[in-house]
């Protein structure tokens, strides 16, 4: 039924931080959590965390929601209507990696923007000849919507920085754009940064975060924007089936992970070790700006197969091998992979 | 930004079984609960609940959603396709709760069926009549799906019977059409029959039920029908953003929940008791065959109003007030009701 | 790769008023009309009967479509957002006879109005309890929009008279609807009320009319609304492949067909005609409105084998048999029928 | 409400061949073609048409459509399911000018490939990688369709031939993949190549070709393919409102326009007269292969207004200004616009 069997206790797992377990702390906070009918009434902890998200992110309300694949189609359903086109850029979570629904259920048409800036990041040039004129004719594709993903996922986890945003944002407004952040690693750019998260938001519509992958609750994200949007995307969320009752369960985590945003730098810095440990393995591997390591490997399928046989988990992504550093592997795990992979290569 | 505040907690509330708290042995579950990432590999706790919950159900597998509405959403989805008619009966939670996701999302065109052969209970006759001739031009809907409902609850709870459920899925099946149960509340049907809940979901193709409701969960459903059934239904869930990661932290709540159904008697009782109470005091009440009391009053509004200012809570239903009782109002919280509406009425 | 034969000659075709073919003055006008690219300019000849049409259903603007079927889609598409319920009659051709577009693709969630006014028309009473409030929370369907049929199809070709229209219209005004008119056979009221057409659309927001059916056109429908409506709806016509390009050469036939709403009382004689002799003969038919005949049968299926075996023609309709008269049959034409009827009944 | 005026008759229009009227033996056959009911029966000169239709292009079966648009349109929603990724080349029809209708209405997700084996040609190679593997996990998108573009609009009417036709069409299947051809302007790859049009149709699963385009039809198209998929084509027509009744009379001049093949050489020829010509003044524009001629210019805009003031009608279509020749433009309308041009120059 899934893709791959549970992994044996040895392994190291670097597949994603969304493996990360809750902690002691966590699992208590989830026991101890107050809570209410979340659908029919309000949860006091979800309304605490989805109060907190939004100061967090510099935004007007939050709207917490089950995944953050839910949060962004939940944003582009709400921001796009039938013939409308949004811009993203290339191999965007929200292009590759949630099963289509920005285009069959959220209706949009995509177009791809490459990283003409560099990893991640277009060039304002390239969202204005995307946005292309203001006024076609009724017969015409018309875009509306710029969707950013900071940090971006497919290109490493790479940071778009706060005055490259900034420029971004001004270019899609000049071209009447609305602008969608797709923030699930969010945090870890304004923990690479030394920045509050709120800094790398200003401007957009709308942004998405998830408290699951390197803060390390168990489930949840949430999606930001403006009182009106919330109001709207929560009844989509309820459309969706994402309604759910006591779940103060879940945001008693979130709220704890909100506090976690800094510990990141750890895992940087485990990104860092491993990158450069490959590297002097002669693996061909960029520099990491947050937790992910891309590898460029001459056959994808062969690699990850080899690395499962040492422990060594991880997944493909945009035609390299990528590892996920997280709270869940230390830097003794990181130099216990590279001891396995360079006894191997022998 | 909900429709209600959060009452007071002097107020007894029969709004619905879904603001049921998670008891202290459910939330220590939850704390200690094994946990696994559910989307790209195996939750332990999920798995394990998806297998008793099949077992119970007595379908070959099933698959944990965030919420029933997602649950039926997945089972009308993957069962329908454009230009398919589907047959409910009046008021099923599939039309009238579900903000017509059944409609827009699943592609389905409804045709009512009315309680014709008792409270949430369509005849077969009237099943044979509405699915039509097998054979109709190209140009013609074609009715696919039938859509029971038991318990039912615009209907108060009421419980189709397994013999006449068992004749309504022949003549599904003799007219060609698939069959899905929406068992929100199917535990009910079967701890006031004293029967196992397989013995009220025989030859269905999908049914869905719910651990939020009267067992106590905080969150969580559950869809379940055929192996191939639940590989289709696990990627329809995850483009609609409810796939979830350590879902078993909420899962460890489900499994405990499946060792309450036999607990649900009480609630059958205290339901019992209530609307004996509201008879005697002259309000228009039916016997309650589960744990959902509907009176008949002449402004729904009215009373509701009324109802509340006496710490009464309660919601409209099928344009009658609904009192649904559950482990959060007691025998005593119902006697306390019913005193606080008989001083009123004075 | 149809459902039936084409038909010999000396059939009598009662299937519908939509085999009616060109006669010799249309076609030279096809022949003979002026067209241009009406999608990326202007057809001069669509134009023209735009802006008659609008002007004979008393609408601001009006566009030609290819079909009854997609003028209705585009009017309902406009109208309705996801999770919105929209109200039309018990058997209503949006309903049943259109593929469940108005779900699947117009995102409607439809709630059936019984025809308790009289054939094909629901009370205002109705209208108002299925509206329901204005202001229910936001996990609730929101009823948005009243669909009216004029004349009824399934109803038996039921005309709603221009009081009991006015006041369906009040009340879904007060209740917050919106109001679309499916007037494919709306000439046909006119005609038998003795009425120009917009006396019948007088409050609605869009009316849709077809000049395929019994005004002898090949091809082509219209659906009317305000200025911005018809903008929205070309752009909706162009997604759905319904943009055209010299469409003039059909809207010449158009044109012909709005001067001939008069003649259908031709048709509406030889219903009567068809009517009170099948009652000779002890069939249970009722009077007709206008040109369609219903006929009560023990067997539909029987009945309709029956009759094509002596070269009458018909069609299944709400569990009816159903006889339509068009120009393309005559007066003889029907007494041709009824000799055969007759003769057979021996 | 259109975007732009009639123009004046003095005006030479190169916008679009879409705007080519039916000529006189054209209008006539529409006047005299024999015609039938075509949704609840056969109109035998559609039929006829359709049957010309799929053997001309090699297929087993065809349908007729009001549009391209549409044929596009309903390929693509029978072959897609939701989750489904789509290949398509940069600026192709379905993605940049049918409204989106491909993402929200066909449920496929584009992925886009480039034009790396020349004008409007993806190589093999470029499809493979595109392709993905076979055997993704559950969550992951799945690449099911691969759809060409001969001619190709955006890429200056640019022909894939026959061999590269092959070789692509392997590749897809070797990947699993569909094959639909937009064959729009198939007509001129063929007259240009001096092959029949179903020697570049030779492996694909469906194929759309246009009479309403070169071919001089006022409207029509045709999707074709295999029995099956046909019978599933005409439902799909059925439900986006594309059924239409007496269609023979359009039918009759797609007939004609089959006829007409041959004749788009002239087209061609045209084509090549103006690109030189153009050339001579200045211009940067490539070589024509059919009737399309782009023209690189430094603001598209100033260059369409700047022609649009000598009575030169053109459109912009990828970045570039574009000419096309039709029928209703002769030698001498080239010789002339050029005059215009070269005089303007001066």
């Amino acid at each position: 039924m899934t893709s791959e069997a549970n992994p044996a206790t040895s392994h190291l797992d670097f597949r994603s931080d969304t493996i990360t377990r809750p902690d002691e702390p966590m699992r208590q906070a989830m026991a101890n959590a107050e809570v209410g009918d979340n659908v029919i009434d309000v949860d006091p902890t979800v309304r605490e965390l989805e109060r907190r998200a939004a100061e967090t992110l510099g935004m007007d309300a939050a709207l917490w929601t089950p995944s953050g694949t839910m949060a962004n189609l939940i944003a582009l359903s709400v921001h796009l209507r039938r013939g409308d086109r949004f811009l993203a850029t290339r191999n965007a979570h929200v292009l590759t990696n949630e099963l289509g629904s920005a285009a069959w259920l959220a209706s949009g048409m995509p177009d791809v923007l490459e990283h003409d800036a560099g990893p991640g990041r277009p060039t304002p040039r390239a969202v204005r000849i995307a946005a292309g004129t203001r006024s076609g004719p009724y017969y015409a594709l018309r875009t509306t919507l710029l969707c950013l993903e900071n940090t971006h996922n497919a290109a490493g986890g790479a940071i778009t920085p706060p005055d490259e945003h900034a420029q971004l944002v001004a270019t899609a407004r000049d071209e009447g754009l609305l602008v969608h952040l797709d923030g699930a690693r969010l945090w870890n750019a304004a923990a690479a940064l030394g920045l509050p998260p709120a800094a790398l938001t200003v401007g957009v519509d709308t942004v998405s975060a998830c408290f699951s992958k390197g803060l390390g609750a168990p489930v949840g994200s949430v999606v930001a924007g403006s009182e009106e949007f919330v109001e709207q995307a929560r009844r989509m969320r309820q459309m969706l089936g994402g309604g759910v009752r006591q779940g103060g369960v879940l945001a008693a985590a979130g709220l704890l992970a909100l506090d976690r945003v800094g510990e990141l730098a750890t895992d940087h810095d485990n990104a860092k070790a491993l990158a450069a440990g490959l590297r002097e393995l002669g693996w061909d591997v960029g520099e990491p700006q947050t937790n992910i390591v891309l590898a460029a490997v001459p056959d994808v399928r062969l690699t990850l197969e080899s690395l499962r046989s040492l422990g060594v988990l991880t997944l493909p992504m945009a035609g390299k091998v990528r590892f996920v550093l997280h709270r869940d592997v230390s830097a003794d795990d990181v130099a216990d992979a590279l001891g396995r992979i360079k006894a191997n290569a022998r």
